[in-house]
């Protein structure tokens, strides 16, 4: 960490600072500039509050360098971790491809998608129960009962599911989901993330659209602190000037995120793009990239679908989408 | 609503869409041009699904024109509302100063704000009990007995308190508390204001770091959907590429929302800017663009401030930018 | 183009509007409804001025909704179009690696840099020799010098040669130059861009930091409008709130530019990363977006390189990258 | 500056660092963690390519701490500094009051609104000549023309005209121009600013739509090192997610500008905004928030403007809001 004084900045409350942080047990280095004096902190600062030092009447800047995340953070785990999901698992080399509708509708609705997209070689099975609608009057999920059909889909056809959980007080209703989404808008709802903590089931943070990587991380890291490894990150694209696509792909978010932690990082570029006729390219894109899987909307009538219909694939589609995904992911091995 | 059709619509299929609309009690025009054709939809078009549209494939874009709020909107609501908050309004006219510290740390220190505050000329006490923290190693507030000190403070000093609520399950234990702040991250954390509008309490809504003005107008129309009108709206700061201040502090959406809604709106000075030494110059601009109130972080010592110091007026500063800001106010009287 | 009225707008004036509109070939329909008129204008609006419409008092907001740019159209050309580049094409099924420094600085280090990433497989070489530099105390590239080392490069590899210009009165200058830059901070330099439509050469025009997908389209419609078709368009990164890249690389433009546009697209991994470990992965990951070619800065020696050395590849790195594009690019043949 | 190593760095690759940091006249200080080192730099390292030292193998990041703007910057000259304008001044406590249309039209129509925002209390007249147009369609001003007829109005009005110079072709062209200014998309057109710095005349710089602050500082900073002290900083808007308005005025860059800078600020809120009816609140805002002056559009006959009629006070409307800037102005008194 580095603290940049201001100028004049009176030799007593200099040293007032630097016993204070020596006190923190960390290692202190004072430079004396004509213009700036810096101390350079060394040690374990994530447990330093940086606005307090801030708040320093003689402090100009606070610059944090080492990252505040520590279970995440590959610099403590160099290996790839890998989420185990039923048989299967996530990251550490395997390749996760997640289909389905944005909404369930209907028992036949969501069987029908999870038969053609484990044909297409899905290897899991999404769908949304639980709907974060921008206004309350849009259709807002089937709710529990969407938790019911996505479990019949499941029993018939041997998917696991991933949906995304709203409310911290559903985590016993999602006791048998075998990915608990959480999603962009409630990135940084800290206390659904600490209670997800506590849970040992695989949880998927989407990153939030005007959060940085840095924060998802952090957001992983109250999930992990709690003492739940099973983290998988997502990019699904952030807010940006840019309105033809409903987000940006951050696509370099996904080498960054693995260089920074040992987390698997799957992509959503159904979200990212908002238009599914460019969600095959983003899709394509992020496994050349680098990302472990996807998660993908496919839709058996996107005409007929209640929400989202305009990022939604067609199973036909999605089906010649996998072909071409398998075809880079061969050309990316080593 | 304007849905533009893809360049070769086939007839069937668009006759089959604005019979639908129709179905919807909509009012139908189609104009067909070389390169492009046009149904403009004239009605009530708040509960139909755009993405529902949008995923046709027939359709090139759906653009809404009318705004998705209805019970937020001034055009249904011309005159000003005001909430009543005690004995006092906050806006209608009158003009609410918000102002205590980041986070509520000790009786001592929040009484000594509050009797500062209140002979400077605040309205109302702030203060933090519950936290929201970027990471889970950092100070989290005093949680429930910070709540008891405000009230404590309050029964001291007569100023009713306005603290954050991050928890649905806390709604009982905020039951006391005079305005009910929801976090920027927590803006579109749909199950808490759903909640929230269950209740008849005050609430003033803070605008996500990547929200744009409707979605805040749309996070206040959960809340009123609910059937609780006394929505106080909340300017913080947006998230953009310049890295000096902490945010970027988007002055228009003052005259904007007061265009577009009849809900007071306030001005959060401190977050937006993050410094201290600007945050007097964000506190009369705020004004002079027409906010009904600020809320403005306050603290006794910043140096010894666990959280946010960096952003807290000292009592002698916020005692002279109360008189500025009394300056400007009488300016701005027609 | 969609023209939605203020409320109460007097029939007078509208009547008033409608002529006007009528008067410049266009058709008109008016849309009558209970809190909104909208007037349905049909034709080519790529001339008329929409700021002087939504000027009009009685004018709420006016929507264009056909695409002002046309000679840049694909609407109105179809087919992919080439830009033919000496002996090569650029898009049109070709694919182009341009590779070399960031700055030209020797005729040593050009020569040098120019024989390795030829013998990677590059098609031709950049280098800089006028540098746009945010301090003017920073190194400003040999200028006409470094031209005539690119052009000696050029003889001795056979490579033709992309370089950036900053001055319309450098375009004599650049009169034996292959391919001629816009940088990003450029692209709204709008008379050097009509100059440069004078011209027959190729113009590479990178996207600006905060310039949308269409006003890149409309600035390469400053050169086609002007007579010269041969131009490149150039996704580099746009500026958002994220700062660990130095930008952010949007690789959705590629699969939209090439829906809106018929002109070849080309990616620039370096610049829109800022980071030479995360080059690769964008690299690959928009040849999987469909990108026509690459741009990619490689240096013999970074640590010694005067500008950009953080993003530049060893020619040893690039050669291995070159290795893994082709096995992608053949994993994306239908 | 403060140069982060990565972990395993070479000790003789350090010391080669640091003899080359040492041998640029710098002090060097090495602190060495358990997971990171630093190397904190201290002296004028504002010749120092950052890139340069970041392209080193051994380097993880460069923080730069001090700015590297000199001449612009209040470190060094700590008092306001004053812009003289024929018998006026622009900073150092004036205040300017700019206003005019955006485009010079025609003799009749510029010299009626020269005379009224003249008796409405304006300082100085602006209009547009060269107008810098996405589209190469639209109206591109009337040039050397228009020129002449703000002359004109300056004759007859006594009011400095100020107006935007495109090409650096043109600054003879502008000689007997009283302010030259520089627009948004040309902020980082350095050849014209190196052209501008052999000038003596006063250069008024807008900020550019993705430009931090402290790139317009180093746009200043081009003039100034070119001999050229007469520089005025212009706020006017940036680029982010919010659409409502055209850009999103940042106030907080006034008392930014002016911490960091000697320079005086004005604000422009016509092109900020984009919307007349929200002009008044921003201009006000900016007056409270310190700026120096402001630049704003007014137009005798919006319904008839060429270009950003939208944006355009009316007369009177300008005079009533001139009475209400001297009221915040007075309000701002010490």
């Amino acid at each position: 960490m580095i603290i940049k004084l201001k100028q004049h900045a009176a030799r007593k409350q200099i040293d007032h600072l630097t016993d204070w942080l020596v006190r923190q047990n960390l290692r202190v280095q004072l430079s004396e500039g004509e213009f700036e004096t810096i101390i350079g902190v060394i040690g374990d600062t994530s447990h330093v509050d940086l606005h307090g030092i801030e708040g320093l009447e003689i402090v100009d800047q606070v610059i944090r360098i080492s990252e505040p995340f520590k279970t995440a953070n590959r610099k403590f785990h160099p290996d790839d971790s890998a989420v185990r999901v039923g048989t299967q698992q996530v990251g550490g080399g395997a390749f996760t491809l997640i289909a389905g509708p944005c909404s369930v509708e209907s028992p036949e609705q969501i069987l029908e998608i999870a038969r053609k997209v484990r044909a297409a070689g899905a290897t899991m099975l999404r769908g949304g129960a639980f709907k974060p609608r921008t206004s309350p009057y849009d259709f807002q999920g089937l709710q529990a009962e969407g938790l019911e059909l996505l479990k019949q889909a499941r029993a018939e056809t041997g998917l696991p599911i991933v949906t995304e959980i709203m409310n911290l007080n559903h985590i016993e209703l999602f006791a048998d989901v075998d990915v608990i989404q959480v999603g962009a808008r409630n990135m940084q709802n800290f206390d659904l993330l600490r209670e997800l903590g506590r849970t040992r089931q695989p949880v998927l943070i989407k990153r939030g659209l005007a959060n940085t990587i840095k924060e998802l991380l952090m957001s992983a890291e109250y999930v992990m602190a709690g003492g739940n490894p099973n983290v998988i990150l997502c990019e699904r694209g952030i807010r940006t000037f840019e309105t033809y696509t409903r987000n940006t792909l951050d696509i370099s978010a996904v080498p960054v995120l693995k260089e920074l932690s040992h987390l698997p990082v799957i992509v959503d570029p159904s979200h990212a793009c908002g238009l599914a006729r460019h969600v095959p390219a983003l899709a394509l894109a992020s496994v050349a990239a680098g990302a472990d899987g996807l998660i993908i909307e496919v839709h058996n009538a996107p005409e007929k679908a209640l929400s989202d219909g305009a990022q939604s694939l067609r199973p036909e589609q999605f089906e010649q989408l996998a072909r071409r995904l398998a075809r880079i992911r061969e050309a990316m091995l080593p």
